[in-house]
């Protein structure tokens, strides 16, 4: 908890919330600090070419693949300090604590600061070799150019291409994170079984009326767009509570954002744009999401005389998490006498990307009011010391899964030297 | 014909509309043509206080009061150019056809052309003794005060109270109109029997829920403004089709605007405000729309969980017109073998305000595609003559009608002079 508030003191706002771009010296100074107490804990520290720091807690087996955590340090605008520090710093104390206890497992433990998760996730993206090499991609008004930013954090745009990891030099993958949802608290829960990250279907949906004067047009002879985007809006809201849809029940689809013109009062709207964000564990039950909604605007573009257009902004698919890592969490809660819940993360982690590489697993822990982004996020002392606990013991256990037979005739030997 | 074509260039829009703004050069010298030309049609021409012009063609007994016609020349930004200048130019044509054929009719008739009609009705509004004495509520950023507004086309904002007109002073004022709405065009009828003008009730609805991440907020934590604006955007629209409301059948309901925050694609809609137009010919329709409204708002807060205000913006009521005059018309249009019909007037015209002084009635021509206020507004020639032709037999009549005892038996006089 103190790494927490020292960390959350660099790039602070007044009103205790944290502004932490990636590539700012903010975010740069967040990285200084969290690469000096890696090495005091005992890591070897390396920054791969797309500025991920990973940290080294050698393992008995050096030849072992590592089991890996971590999280990122950046931030979006207004934060709060919870959202991917706290997977780092816990990450941190995991290793801090096996230190204080002398102790080491078979597997290398590498806590991992991924570069840029907020914004164009590079870091992670880079591991599993599937990062945008087009230098326009990561173009934002707010920053220099990539080749800057990596080269500003000790990363090397050239060599971006090297930052990708073999998928046999990491045993698995865990990311513990606040929950950035109700879920947890509403249900009196401690921790979160993540039981996937969800996958993700946007539209841009266009609904093409007449624009026509609110008095003198009767209501017969209207093509009122706006009364076809609420049938629409009402549509995708269904969708979302549609107990009825194929591998469905968790799904959440929603219109964020709609805009009308000529949009004044005494005139009839003649177009309005508007956003579809679908989102669930399973790509039959997003589908069929897709398939309805279009099935949806047609009968409604009929019924209101207007034209309807979906245009695909997003299509992610599901990432899945290791059914044995997530078996082990549940372990670990019920042996630490912790109660916890399975969900699904419907917001994106790093760990989606790492998922490619190797085994994946998360662990969530609740966040006050589900408030995520916003300085008023806030998750209490002893539900961060419990998710780290369950970070630590999840780790024991799959250093046990994982270890390689050429490991168990070493098992009885002394411990290697840290370099 | 020529009259409409030559005010039509004044002011004239590259792409065939007309930007004629009260008091504006444009406005002015279109002003300035008309008067030219009731000078020449012999009639008397004076500017009242608030800027109206009042032509007079004198009428065989000097005592009567007047038979009035006429609309404003002044425009909205982008406009057509009929919307106003057919009524004006429609009532100089009659006087000149009466010039014409040497006839004066028992009554003078006046042709008005009253002053700002497109924003603040100060013309109509003074001859009604209704117009606001605050020079601050004919404010506007492209416009200078009031009084040098009214200076510059010959009014007097220091006397302005004398524009009221005497009930005793004007027999009757019908106004002739384009429509500005589609109905006589989609029926095929060539003249249209306003049968009043509606009375308005504005609303803004404010809609307060919770913005949420639109991924990590399950579907049954939401408290989804816009889901709750759908829901009363739909319910406004059923209330112009309900055809079991009190006196209703003619009512128009529309949600024009509407403002999301923070409108981004991933985040529940927190707040929502949304703009209501009812328009009804009676007041017992529109308090009947308003509580179903109320209720209907009340019933989806408390579905939504969201809470919902409603502040009323504008009530303006229904302005019925003199059944003598629309039977007139009517009887009018038979004889001259015109199809007519009946139709509300949902737009607001200077002829609303005089109806306080003297009987009132309106006649509308096709609008092409019920266009108004935009470049695109058009009339064919064949139903602008049409309508002067109805407005001239209408005047006909109504001298007969309205004539006072004192004249009955001076009706073989020979003609007065002209002044």
């Amino acid at each position: 908890m103190q790494t927490m508030t020292q960390v959350g003191a660099i790039g602070a706002l007044a009103d205790g919330g944290v502004n932490r771009l990636a590539f700012t010296p903010a975010d740069r100074e967040a990285r200084q600090q969290v690469r000096r107490w890696m090495v005091e804990a005992g890591m070897a520290v390396t920054v791969d070419a797309a500025g991920n720091i990973i940290g080294r807690y050698l393992g008995c087996d050096g030849l072992a693949p590592a089991l890996a955590t971590g999280s990122h340090l950046d931030t979006v605008p207004n934060a709060g300090i919870y959202d991917g520090t706290y997977g780092v710093l816990a990450g941190l104390e995991v290793v801090r604590t096996l230190g204080e206890q002398n102790r080491r497992l078979d597997h290398s433990i590498e806590v991992i600061v991924f570069a840029d998760e907020e914004r164009t996730m590079i870091g992670s993206k880079a591991i599993s070799g599937k990062a945008s090499t087009d230098p326009e991609f990561y173009q934002h008004p707010h920053h220099g150019a990539i080749q800057q930013s990596l080269q500003a954090i000790g990363g090397d745009w050239s060599k971006l291409g090297l930052a990708k990891r073999d998928p046999g030099s990491l045993a698995a993958f865990v990311e513990l994170h606040v929950e950035q949802g109700p879920v947890l608290e509403a249900t009196g829960c401690e921790i979160g079984l993540v039981t996937g990250i969800v996958g993700q279907r946007r539209y841009l949906i266009t609904i093409e009326g007449s624009p026509s004067h609110a008095g003198t047009t009767p209501m017969d002879m209207r093509q009122d767009a706006l009364v076809a985007a609420a049938q629409i809006t009402l549509a995708v809201n269904q969708l979302g509570l549609d107990s009825t849809l194929p591998q469905g029940g968790d799904q959440v689809a929603t219109v964020g954002a709609m805009a009308l013109s000529p949009n004044v009062g005494n005139t009839i709207p003649g177009q309005v744009e508007l956003t579809v964000d679908l989102r669930d564990l399973s790509n039959g039950c997003l589908d069929a999401m897709v398939s309805r909604l279009e099935q949806a605007a047609g009968a409604i573009a009929a019924a209101t005389r207007t034209h309807i257009a979906l245009k695909p902004q997003l299509q992610n698919d599901p990432v899945p998490v290791s059914s044995h890592i997530y078996n082990t969490v549940a372990q670990v809660c019920q042996h630490l006498r912790l109660s916890a819940r399975q969900l699904p993360s419907r917001a994106s982690h790093d760990a989606q990307n790492i998922a490619s590489v190797t085994d994946m697993g998360m662990i969530f822990v609740p966040s006050q009011g589900g408030i995520s982004h916003a300085e008023t996020e806030y998750t209490t002392a002893e539900h961060c010391i419990q998710g780290a606990n369950v970070l630590l013991h999840t780790l024991l256990k799959l250093d046990q899964h994982y270890r390689c037979p050429h490991i168990l005739h070493k098992r009885n030997k002394t411990q290697p030297t840290v370099p």
